[in-house]
Order: structure tokens, then sequence, then C-alpha cells
């Protein structure tokens, strides 16, 4: 429970229950923590008010169903995405459940989140997905955001196609997803940018062909040698501060593609003096994770394993050290913790 | 002709001749002058070397054939697009002839362009259109350019559909093309924003449903309050200055489009702390002049009718004049100028 | 009421009570007759049983909401569209709502329909639009089915664009509606086709700018003779036969695209011998009503007027009478006919 | 060399020399015999007059270059597509060259073509591909026709996404490899439908997880169960008789696309009183070999290898040989043949 800037506590709270016709309870077994907590936690989110539970990302089993959820039982075991969607509005109907006038990024952040035993969640019929048999928490655990983040933020706003050079820049969670995501689409060239060799180490497994330490080596320098001094198809911005950014700018060929990942904190200066001429794309996207259906058919058709993605796992009791392992990510090596309950 | 920062000339020189198999020699009946042959007079364009006819914008005759061109005949009439493309480069093949690694922009640019008598066109099969019967010189003449120019960076970078709201800042030669060409889309709402009411109301009469004299009122309330508070689908930019971009970002819409047209010349703001999570495309572009074709065709319907844009002709003996009132268009209320030979 | 092949009857029943939390219960205000429902009469849809009330087009008043109902409330004035949505389902989650697990084309099919004073409506939050202030029933009512099935079943599906030559076959309530949306996209050039002269007259009036009477033409002639002899970018199959269909294959140019609209009884032939080779596009759809939001943004814009084809009004108490009329179009010079209460 | 109906020799001719400017005349050193061919001896294509030399499909080295040819000089190792482009036509300049208006499919089908020591290329400049470094003749040879029409008229016409199921009906050459390419855009799960088990067999090694062989089991039983009942989203018909195509239709989901591969010589029948409400798409196309320079990319990458689809190779004195395998297809368990000079 975030408890205001800096302070936090794993607690003992009353248990919640179907406030809406069409809210379920779910009991969570397995969960995660997302960068975007760490920010809530420093204070950086100040419409997340004191005494909100945290967390947006859960697998866990249906318990307590509202009179008005039609398509959901008790036992059902159900992915719960960071995004709520009321299955109405403009946006819903657009499939931009980002920006659902009910729902959007609620939960974790709004109302009471998921890093708990028992979590309600609204509009539980259009957003909630069943897990299909066969398939283990940590198998569909990413669905709830980093996937879909990945590849609607980046590989699919990037339009990444066979043949591409593709630059990912940044290897945290989300851009490792990315590096793995893009590959659906055969480009012919993944790079990966970082300044941490042993997440570049792990983009290289996860499927990029070339990586660039940025404090060793010159991206720019490294993506025109192997683009016959085109520059990228596809850059994919999954960091969120300046400089990345302009990076990207530079890293791209003309008629190219800059998909903006990131949650970014500050302006950045886009150098239209010169892209004015470039025919060049920039997107931005809050994750809609209307792709969730599509990921999981792939996931259960084995094409993608987003569980190298977990390096360290935790009971529901431990949530405190999860926190911390997760908050020191560089000197533990992880990338995403994975918290389970029973 | 261009003779360095300031000066220019209306002056004799030798007649041009074929110099390459797949050039023309045109003899120009009708052209007129860009904003940009302004910059470049006022030395902005340092890769236009002094002595360099300028214009890049003109309908003629076909004189001389060179031997490697196979569709064109003398006499025939044609259109000289802005962008030169060899046709056979990477780009090419793509439809970004704007990109072609030897031609581009490179009338009145590198070479010797068209405000003159004659002129030598390079790759004349792959870049020149015959006029088709019935249409005369002014009819198609913005073809070269503003039109084609206003359509590909401006209405389908876009992506102006049926029922949207588009607002075009700048009610400049582009911006008033942007708002007519954004027509053939049929969306819900054009609104047009300009510091000078006489070219607002020429927006008005060639289809602004709404117009914002933005020293006067502001634009984004205006587009507030014909968007129930959304913001446009699309906004186009067609000034080139820092103010007028970071105004799109502010009009608009989650999910929406900022097309940039305008030429810049300094970098620009771009506040990603709070667009990250928007869901908007920005999209830059140098005329590519690959929907010429189909511009034509709709010019012959007379679905479109571009005359409206010019406010001046002159003959090509008063060319300096013609310039005069070009260099200060607000003066005269000149949108564009035509100048004629003969 | 249908009461079998050959049988109907307008008579008094009980009134529709809510059943489902979704449902609500809508007074009929103005409603109209479809093609379909006289196939129904005919006998010619088997799925539909003898006792049904028919009807799958009108505007109403809202009389009582389910307590599963969150967006719509007693006295709200809404659009009924001929396709019921869950919201829930994979197909609506797609946008493609005919074919809707639990709802798709129910109305007046297999649940009792809209041609009476009282209806009952499934799934109401994610299937009915409210109407804007401003709009009569009248402006709005072809919404329900004519305008979105000839939107996106002809002009979407057929990817009309500026400059295009578009063929409509069959010049019935949709084929018209098709001439009018079309427009919509700016073609050069919109022929339509069909052997009642009176209806090639409304077609002249609602855009189309050829009209061939197909039994004193030859329509293959008049589309090459205006097109090259290249054909059609886009033809759109408005009639349902063999025949009609057929003549859509060989109007269309190579790299051109077939919309079906027409509901077809019996098997076609199509020239594959010819066609392999031709980079042909041939679609079909039943309407899924996801593009209702975005013309009646045009309606409310007064960019697009559906009034002009409703040509005959009647009152409920006449409704046998409209069916008379609306069955024999050619004879009352009919397209759509209104019936009214009170 | 075709010398009418059942009749063919390899024979000794006058060596072709450039004719027009923009020809080139290439060493033949690699070439294939494709299943048209086959069609031609049969006397299937009377536009091909007797006496003109067969084939469409070769790598070799350029010999002597016409005037007019920019790009390309005496030593270039070459790809000669099947599909000649003027680049300068309409069709060419909407990259449908398989409809130029001079070119076309002209090589071994009206011109003579390439199954010969020498042979000239019209339009060399917009053709022809070098070969990049380090790659062999058989690496690319594919990229003259099977590859692209694979890629072009079934991969990218049936809009293959990740996740989806692909269908691809019929084993030979061009189904192998609509397998193998469908495969880039990461579907759940590929079908392979064929009569010939060792074909099938291949359809495995190349990527397919289902088999059928069709007078064995019931393809539309074993599609129902691996989807739910739905059927598949995107089938390909690589055979072109009625009956495969027949089957597609009956293979496809709602919402679904055909890609018509096949090269018809009948009919087919359509069962639009069916179809007309699945919201389907059919396209067909003769290969534009537009995406020949994205394939070559992903083979340089080594993303794809072709190599596997070619199952014998003979030395061109043996063209008879080569000819009597590939046209026993069934018989030598061969699939493309390879023909090497020197």
């Amino acid at each position: 429970m975030y408890h205001g800037p800096g302070k936090k506590s794993w607690e003992t709270v009353p248990d919640p229950r179907v406030e809406q016709d069409t809210d379920v309870v779910v009991r969570i077994t397995t969960t995660t923590i997302c960068g975007t907590d760490l920010h809530i936690l420093k204070g950086d989110v100040p419409d997340t008010p004191a005494g909100t539970i945290l967390g947006h990302e859960a697998v866990g089993v249906v318990e307590e169903v509202g009179p008005g959820v039609r398509n959901l039982r008790k036992g059902d075991r159900v992915i719960i995405p960071a995004i709520t969607a009321c299955g109405t509005c403009d946006y819903c109907k657009r499939g931009m459940y980002s920006h659902c006038v009910k729902g959007g990024w609620i939960l974790g952040h709004t109302i009471n989140g998921l890093q708990a035993q028992y979590a309600r969640v609204p509009f539980a019929d259009t957003s909630l997905y069943k897990v299909p048999d066969g398939l283990r928490d940590e198998d569909v655990l990413f669905l709830t955001d980093i996937l879909p983040t990945a590849y609607e933020c980046g590989v699919l706003n990037g339009n990444v196609k066979p043949g591409d050079t593709v630059v990912v820049v940044g290897a945290g969670p989300v851009g490792l997803a990315a590096v793995m995501l893009s590959r659906l689409y055969s480009p012919a060239l993944v790079i990966a940018v970082d300044l941490d060799a042993r997440r570049l180490e792990r983009a290289r497994r996860l499927g990029a062909d070339v990586t660039v330490q940025n404090d060793r080596e010159d991206p720019v320098d490294v993506v025109r040698r192997h683009t016959k001094g085109r520059g990228a198809d596809v850059v994919i911005e999954a960091v969120g501060i300046p400089a990345t950014f302009e990076l990207c700018t530079e890293l791209v060929a003309p008629g190219g593609r800059i998909a903006n990942v990131g949650v970014h904190g500050k302006p950045v200066t886009l150098h239209l003096e010169k892209l004015w001429a470039h025919n060049i794309t920039i997107t931005t996207r809050l994750v809609d994770t209307e792709t969730i259906g599509q990921l999981l058919e792939l996931i259960a058709a084995r094409r993608i394993d987003p569980t190298p993605l977990a390096t360290h796992t935790f009971h529901m009791d431990d949530f405190m050290q999860a926190y911390e392992v997760f908050g020191n990510a560089a000197a533990h090596d992880a990338v995403k913790v994975v918290v389970k309950q029973g």
C-alpha cells in the first residue's frame, strides 16, 4: 500500500467486495511490479491518493461476481489487464481502451490495485480474459501490461515489416519485450541499445542481432554501418528521457518511423529544422491492451515465450523484498519479479 | 536569377540544351513563385549557388527531346513538378521521389530552374505529366508543388476521414490548398487558423467552416468548443515556426494526427511529458508529387478548382514586379502569382 | 406480424417488457420497411418463425430500462440499428457486430422486431445510439440499416478514393445510398446502372454523373468509354442476382475492387480463368452498423442528407398500405416508405 | 524452344543482341522451369508463337548493355524476374508491374525467354536486380517468380497477421513457398492441404504445423477442429482448379480472406447465397515482383532459405531431361529443378 511519497507497506486490510453490478472480486494468485509503481512511490503520480493499494498486473481466480456480469463465473482463472474498459464509450468502441471515459488505467492508480490477496475489478466482462487451459500464471502474467505495451506502442505503431531494420533504444522490461515481439514481423535486423551490458546480453537471447552499449560505441555509427548509411526503418523508444528520444530521431531513416513507448517526464527537443523533410512518422500511445487476445493465441501456440522476462520469484509475504530487488534492478540483474500467493 | 543573398535579376542567358539522354528542354509558358524562392533569395538555402535560375513550378511545351526519352515528343504540353524522379532508385520504387538519389528537389535549387523562357528538365519520362486536352495552364499550374504538398504532407499524412474535425494552422498558399483538399474526404468540420483576416476570408471561400484569427481568439478554446472538449482529429501545420507547431500539439485530440507541412528553420519543443499517453501521430514529409496523377483526374473532372489560389497575373517581362508583389503578399492580399510568357 | 409465407397482419398484441437486465423497451415513433421484410413474407427466410413481428429499422423513445443498462434513461430518443451487439464476444471486440454470437441480426428475424408500437431491444447499451438534439426521426431513420449497409459493404469495402471511377449496379434504396455516400470520398466519376429510368433519375439527383439503363445500353461499353478502356476502379453490386454480379466482374479494371452489397439467393459464376490475373478484390459483408456514429456526425454537420430516400409517409395505422406501396415499389415510384406513430 | 503444342527442342540459335536502348543481354548462369512452361508446351497459352524460347526465371551475368541503360554494367550478376517493367506507365507507377503496358509477363511468353545460354532483356534498369555479394545463384533463383508469387498473391493479399490460422491448399512449388513465407508474419497455425504425402512432408519441413492429405481426411473437419469451429483467417489457393477454389470458400472463417494464387483455366462457382453475409475478401493477382527487394533482404539476412525448394540440378546440356523430371514431378518427387550453365 502506498502511503504518500517514499512510504509503502504490506499490511492487512478488509477484503474488497463487489460494489458495482459489473464488478468481480478476484483472488490474486500471481502479480508483479511495474516501473510505474516505483514512480508512484516516489510521488511522481500526484493523482494517486495515499492509502491506495498499488499494482495493475495480475492473474487470479474469480471469487465473487456482480449481478451484471454475464461472461465470468466464480472459479474462472483470469488475466487482469492494466487497462479497464467500460466497453460502451466512444473510445472503447474504437478499441482505444486506454482513454475509456470511466476506466482506462485506474487499478493501482486511482482505485485500489492488484498487489493484494484480493482485488475488486470493475467492468469485468469487457476487461478480463480467461486463462486457457494448459497455461500457467507465469505464461500469461506479462499480458497484463508489458507485452501489449511493447507490441501496441512499439511494434504495431512502428509498423515493423519483414526485412526492416529495427532499433530498440532501452533494454528494460518493455524494451526487451519489444525486441522479442518485433521478431513476429521478421525484420532483417534488430539492434538493441542500452548502457547495461547484462541487459544487452538478455536482448541478444531474446532476438537482438546486434547490441550497442552506448557509452562505449556510438549507436548512430553502428546503425549507419548496418544500413548503407540510411538509418533504421523503425526506432522504438523504450526509456523515456529527452536524450534517448533525440537519439531516436538521429537513428531513423528517411521514410522511417519512431514509436515512442517510454513514459516521459520532461519535454524533448524535436529537430524539425532537419526532420521536416525526412518523411518520418512519430507515434505515442498509452497501451490499450486491445491485442491481449492476439498475443494470448501466440503464447498458447508456443510462438512466443515471455517467461524469460521474469528473473526473480517471491511469495506474497515477501512483497517488500520483491520491491527492494525490483527497485534496484541493475544491482540484482533483475528484469521482472513475480510475486505469488499460496 | 539568384546572385547571392539579397540579389536577384531577370536577365538574358544562353538557352539550355539537352545534356543527358533523358533530358528534355521545355519552353515555359506559365510559372509561379514559391515561398521557398524567397528563402533562397534571403540566403537561407546555402546549397543553392549564386548564378542559379530559380523556380520549380511551371507548365510548358516540350521543345527538344533527349534520345533516351520514350514517352514525350516535341510539342507536348507538360506539367513540370518541383520534384524530379530518376524512376529506378530504391526511393523512387517506393514512390518517395522527394528522396530520389539523383533527383528530388533539384530544379531552381541545385540546378537551373523554371523561372525562365526555356528550361532543361532531367529524367523527363519519369518526372513530367502531359496536360490533358481542355485544360489551361492555370488549371494545372499548382499541381507542380502546392497542391501535392497540401495533399500528401497534409491531407493524406493526416489521414482525414469522413466526419473528422480538421484544423489547418496557417492560411498561406499551402494552408489554403489544404483547406480545399481536405474537403475531398468530407470532414464534418474544417477550422482554419491565421493572423490575417483576409486570408481567413479566402479560407472560408475555399471550404473552411470556422476560422480563427489567433491574435483575437484562442484557437484551443474554439476547437474544444466544437469538439465536446476533445480536440481535433487532424491538425495540419502549414506555417513552419515553433509557436504554430506547438499550438498544433495543443489542438489535437487523443488518438489524433498532426501532419507537418511547414518548412521549419528551428527546433521545436515537443511536450512528450503530456503527449506520451495521448496516442497521437506526428508526420513530416517533403512532397513526393506522387499524387499529381490523382489530383489531375480531379481537376479534369472539375471536382477541385485550384484557380482561386492565383490572385495576380504578370507577363514574364515583369518578373521583378511579380516578386515584389509575392514578397509583400499581405500588403497586396496576394496568395499565388502567375507569370506567363507570350 | 408475419404469419407464415404470404400471410401478414397488423394486430393488437401484449406490450413487450424488459426480459434481460440489459434490455430496454422502446416506444417506436418512426419505422420503415426493408426489402428483407418482403423476403421473409415470401417465406425465403425459414429461420423466422410464424408469429414474429417484423422490422429492424426504427427510431423511438426509451420507455423502460433494464437494471443492467447504464447509459440510457427513460425518455431518451434512440436509433435502433438492425444489428444488436452484445459488446463482449470476439466478433464484437473486432467491430464485426453482424456476427455477434448472441446478437447480430435478430430483431424482426429471430425475435420480435420494430414494426410495432413498442419493442423490446436487447443489449441496449452496446447497440443503441442517442439522437442528437436538433435532428428529426426522418434525419436518422436510415442509419438503422441502409446507410451503413451502403457505406460499410459498398463504399468502405470498395475502398473508394478521390479520383476513382465508381460504378453502382442497382439503384434501389441501398444502391442509391451507395451513390450518395461514395461521394464522401470524391470519386471523379460515379456511374449508376439500373433498368428503371425513374430510379436512375433519382441516382443523378443523389450524385451519379452518368446513368446507364442497361436494357438500352451496354454498361460495359459505357464504362470503357469513360475509363480509356480500362474499367472501373470500384464496382458496387447492389442487386443480388447472378447476372448483376457477373456484370460487375466485367466492369472492373485490373487492380480494381468489387464490393458486394446485394443479398444473394443463388450461387454465381466467377470467371477465374480470366480474373486470376487481374489483381482484383471481391468483398462481401453483412452490415456491422459500426459506422453509425461516423455517419451521424455527417448528418448532424449537414454533409449528407438521406431524407430524399424517403418517398412515401404513412401513419402506423396504415401499415398494410405501406407494405402494399413498398411491395410494388416500381408502380408507385417508391424508394423507402416512412411509417410514423402518433 | 517451343515448336507448337507438344513439341520442344534444345537447339543452337543465333545469340541475341541489344535491340532497344534500354535492353541488356545476359549470359544465363542458372535457370529453372515453371509449371507455366508446361502449359505453354501443351498449347494452353495460344499467344506464345511457335519458335519462342521459353523460360522466365533466371540468374545471369550482364554481357552487353544498351546505350540507355544507366544502372547496370557488363559483368554485373543479375536476377531476371518473370515480370518486365517499363517503369513509366500508370501501372508501373502504382507498382503493378504485372500489367505494365509495354512489359509485364513477356519473357518466354511473347518474346524469347531465359532457358538459353544468352537472353535479351528489355527495360533492364527498371526490371533487373543485382545479386548481392556473398549470395549464390541458387539462393536468389526463386526470387524470379515463385517466391514473390507466393508472397504477393498469397501472403500479402491474404493479409496474414500474427496469431492467424492460415491454410494453404496445394503443396506444389508455389504452395510450399507460401507455407514458408506465411511464417514471416507469425501465424499461430499453418495447415497445408494436398493429395501427395511426400509434398505434405516437405510442407511440414518448411513450416506447416498440420497437414491434411485430402483424399484421406476432410480438410473442413480438420480446420474446424483447430479453430473452435470458426474456420481459417486466411486461405491461400495454390492449385488453380474449381474444386480447390470451392474448398477454400468452405474453409474460410467469417471475416476471413481467400487469396487466390492458382492459375485457373475454368470458371468456378462462388456460393454467394451463403458468402454474401460472411464478410470475406477474395483476391486475385498476377505477381508484380515488386517485393523482390524485400525478399532479397530477408535472404541476405538468412531469415528465409528457399534452397530446399530445389530438388534436382541439371547442366544446361541436359535440359530435355530436366523437363522430363519436372514434367513428371510426382514420380520423381520433384519440386523445382535447377538448370546451370558452365
